[in-house]
This record gives structure tokens, C-alpha cells and sequence, in this order.
């Protein structure tokens, strides 16, 4: 555990979840948020996807930052083989949020982990099924209204109030929320050690 | 929702998780914890306990508060057919957490909501999967010396640092760390509507 808390490391991401979630298992680190734009007309697997974005984000960040390990991660949501990234708008959030309920929908979150300087690159990622009750018009607007959904994939947050509508998950809870713990940390572990 | 958030309320529980998931969901409410002692050698499967102690919780703190819908909850971890509790010492623990090891264990959490002037007594139960990595034993002494776990049921919290070693649930996740955010909501709002 000491290595992994001692080494030297970059988020190069600006979610606050996942920054939490770095901080939940005790590790120190930079966060350096990366510029990649995601093209969601890109003809790829939703596994493929996230995985490609993850290592896009953290080897723009570890180019320049050489002597670092680099976490990049990118979450999309997938329901009835549609892609659903962050909302642009109320009516979007709206539209996302409507076609999820009462239904089960994937949530894929890839994560990248580079070392330029030790040539260190490995990406992986994790799948997670989320079951979502049936939601009222109320529900929905309600939600809409008093949560900040814009910078969330699918338009809601397993950790605030949209909870009361999740019936049950299956895989990892914290893959839903932006970075799956399990997993990062058999890898980086294994990386470090 | 502006019935649940009006409502008179009480927990009759100390756990602070339960506290903040009450918090994260909006209410308000007053904490009185109750004072019902649990023995473990009652002949009684986990569903039936969980519920059992949850309804006696809240009816305790109910009959002294007649006029406030109180809330009570039950925890426990069931592994190879054997009932864990809160540990009560590190050696407990270890025995605890070395039997989560590599295997799938069912959290049950019995909830009651009861207003005694309003004669409301509704009591039910979630279960959730909780699968573990193997761990080693220098995982297991890390966390013992490190986190707080003796006032948790099975020794772990899966909100905190052991989440490393969780490696997927399928059920709710709130119902692990002590409430199931997503039953409670339901039963609640259909009983103050």
C-alpha cells in the first residue's frame, strides 16, 4: 500500500467524483484535466470506447508530465445499444432520463494508466448493470430541477437523491460513479509494486 | 417528495452512514436512538432477524414519540450460513474479515417505519450480494489498523478504503452500508402521500 500512496501521480480528469474516489483509498495526487474531445459518432464497441478515450485523456496528460502516473478514465452510460454521454441541455437530460427508466441499462467506465518515463501502459475497464425503477414525469422534473445532472453521464448521480430510484446494480458501484476501486487498484498495484 | 421532506421524523438509529443517507435523500429529521440489545442466538433466518430487531428499534423509540414517523434498521452480514454482527475486538475482526476472503456474502438490512398515533407499522427487507477478493493477510491487518470497522456489521465498511476489495454486488448498494435508499423511498412516500 506504501508504494502506491508514496508514487507520484496525476487524475487527469476534473470530475469531482472521481477525485473523491482517489482520495477515498488514501492516495496523494495532481489533478491535470486533459482536452480531448469525444466524438460520439466514432464507430466503436462501448467497451472499445471508453477504453480509447481513457488512454487518449492520460497520455496527453503523461507526454508532458514524464516522470508521473498518469490515471485517465472516461464513463458513458449504454442503453438499448444507444450511447449516452453528459447532457447539453434540461431537454436532453430529460430525454436521457426518460428512456432509462424502467429499464436496466450498462454503465462502461475506462481507465488508462501511463508512465511515459517507465513505459508504463495500461488500460482496462469495467461494466456495471443498473436497474432503474419506473419514473413519474414528476420524478424526472423533479430530479431535473434540484440536481446538477450536466457534467454526468446518463444525466444522473448514483450517490445523490437519484438513489431512491435505483432498484439494484450489478458489478461495481464505484464504476458507476466515474472510476471502478476494484479494479484500479489490483492493477496499479500490480504496476508499483 | 414535499411530504416526505414536511414529515415529522425520527431515526432510531446512531449509525452515522444512516444518518447521512437520510441527509442525501433530503429529509430531515431528529436522531433518538434506541436501546434494544440483539442476541444472536435467537433461532430466527437473517431476513426474519433483521426485521425482527428493525421493528423493534423503532416501535421502542415510537412509544415515547407517538406522533413523529420513526424509523428503525436492522444490519447483519451472512456468510456460509453464519450470522455476523458488529466484531468486538481486533481478533474478531480478523476471524471476520478472513471468512469474507475470496467468497459471496448476502448483507441483509431490515427497515420499520412506524407512527404510533397514525397506526403505521411497516417493516421490510433488502438483501444484497457482496463479492470479495481474496485477500492476503497483509490486506487484512492494513485495514484492521487503519479504519474504524467496530461499529460495522462484518467488519467492513464499503464506503470507505475496503471498497479496494470489493469486487462487485448485485442488489442495492445503500443496503450495505445500512439503509436501501430505494425501498425506503418507496414505502415511505406511499405511506405519507
Amino acid at each position: 500500500m506504501n508504494k502506491l500512496i508514496d508514487s507520484q501521480l496525476i487524475l487527469a480528469s476534473k470530475s469531482p467524483r472521481r477525485k473523491d474516489l482517489l482520495k477515498k483509498i488514501g492516495l496523494t495526487f495532481k489533478v491535470k484535466s486533459s482536452k480531448v474531445y469525444e466524438d460520439f459518432n466514432i464507430k466503436l464497441l462501448p467497451a472499445d470506447f471508453v477504453s480509447h478515450y481513457a488512454k487518449m485523456k492520460a497520455e496527453s496528460v503523461s507526454k508532458v508530465n514524464p516522470n508521473y502516473y498518469v490515471i485517465g478514465a472516461d464513463t458513458i452510460v449504454v442503453c438499448n445499444d444507444k450511447i449516452l454521454g453528459k447532457p447539453n441541455d434540461k431537454n436532453d437530460s430529460y430525454r436521457m432520463l426518460s428512456s432509462l427508466s424502467g429499464q436496466t441499462h450498462k454503465v462502461y467506465t475506462g481507465v488508462s494508466i501511463q508512465h511515459n518515463n517507465h513505459k508504463i501502459d495500461k488500460t482496462f475497464y469495467d461494466v456495471t448493470d443498473v436497474s432503474i425503477n419506473t419514473l413519474t414525469n414528476n420524478d424526472i422534473c423533479y430530479y431535473i430541477d434540484n440536481y446538477k445532472l450536466f457534467d454526468k453521464a446518463g444525466s444522473y448521480g448514483i450517490q445523490d437523491f437519484f438513489a431512491v430510484h435505483i432498484n439494484k446494480i450489478n458489478g461495481c458501484f464505484y464504476n458507476v460513479m466515474g472510476l471502478p476501486l476494484s479494479s484500479l487498484y489490483y492493477h496499479f498495484s500490480r504496476i508499483v509494486k
